[in-house]
């Protein structure tokens, strides 16, 4: 009798291993490249800093991701759980949602890694009205999950959170810049099915968009 | 009679250059230490921000600031008029104070100076309740001023505003960083007080500021 309840445990958690395994994608540490964006200065980057708003097709990698998003919110003091951006009494409200061909993947910067949320491209949602967005093979969304900011609510937090996107889209921006990616932070989006189809709730307000591209 | 005019001209002009050379304070182009700021990566700066809460008293320097505000929100583009942080709809919204002992003054991006607006120290006004913030040599301000969005109003640009000056704050943070100077962003001050002293009507929202020292 034990030994069944072992068996089944067991098979319940390779399941879990399982289903894990097809959601999750790991991005590893990011590799600098000393030739590149890692010899990239703090200002040559700001000099050079500008919005592109045409992208080719060609896919962002899995290791060009992992820089980018490390850039935007990613863990740089891992033993006090902080990160490349401030935010209003340290909330960290601010998720980045990434939305390419083969779905839409929720930022995890504790892991490094993106976990699925939607198997379906939702770039014609970031693209909105804007056509030329949707052609980027990437879009990451700035979402400000306001439960954050615990009891607080109302216009305030609402403004600390815009802020809070406000840091993490500039850092988007630099390391794009960094790494001769192209981007333009945008407004303009169908939040409506954005809500439905990343599974959010009153209380994540959907702000940001970035496609990026070559 | 014509001579008359003249000289009448001639004294009005020397009176405004007069005023202007007291309440002017040119910063000059930012003058990068390649020992220093002026080598540090964006990633070394990513991977070191952290914000910081005590500060010594000593100045920060004309030439230190000129290099904190053009990174902040200086013309990287000087034919475009295009900054190193970007805005919504391109308004260029967001006006920086520099609060010091000396008085009070606002950036002037495309002049590369600062206009005094005040005579006094605003550095209690910006700290508010946070006496830390008081001691700092020098407090920047944040500041939306939402009739660069025209005719639009209401919820939306004040989000809008928000995120912009997220976008400047961090170029705050960063700079900052690099040039190993301490600084933290803050949105507690006693904005009342800071809206009389700095001139500043409904429609500049008062966002954020960033005490800075060493």
């Amino acid at each position: 009798m034990r030994m069944k309840k072992a068996i089944v445990m067991m098979l319940a958690v390779v399941a879990a291993i399982g289903v894990k395994a097809q959601t999750i994608v790991p991005l590893g540490t990011p590799q600098w490249d000393k030739s590149k964006e890692g010899s990239a200065t703090l200002v040559e980057t700001l000099q050079s800093r500008h919005s592109e708003r045409s992208f080719a097709s060609d896919e962002i990698t899995d290791a060009e991701l992992s820089k980018i998003l490390w850039a935007a919110c990613g863990i740089n003091r891992r033993e006090q759980k902080r990160i490349t951006a401030p935010s209003a009494i340290n909330a960290q409200d601010v998720v980045v949602y990434v939305c390419r061909k083969d779905g839409a993947y929720r930022y995890n910067a504790l892991q490094q890694q993106l976990e699925k949320v939607s198997d379906k491209d939702l770039r014609t949602a970031v693209a909105g009205r804007q056509e030329f967005a949707a052609k980027a093979p990437v879009s990451l969304v700035l979402v400000s999950d306001q439960s954050k900011f615990g009891n607080r609510t109302g216009e305030g937090t609402q403004l600390m959170g815009a802020i809070d996107c406000g840091y993490v889209s500039q850092n988007i921006c630099l390391m794009c810049e960094a790494m001769k990616l192209k981007t333009v932070p945008r407004a303009t989006m169908d939040k409506t099915l954005l809500a439905t189809e990343l599974h959010l709730g009153d209380n994540q307000l959907i702000l940001l968009n970035h496609p990026i591209g070559r």
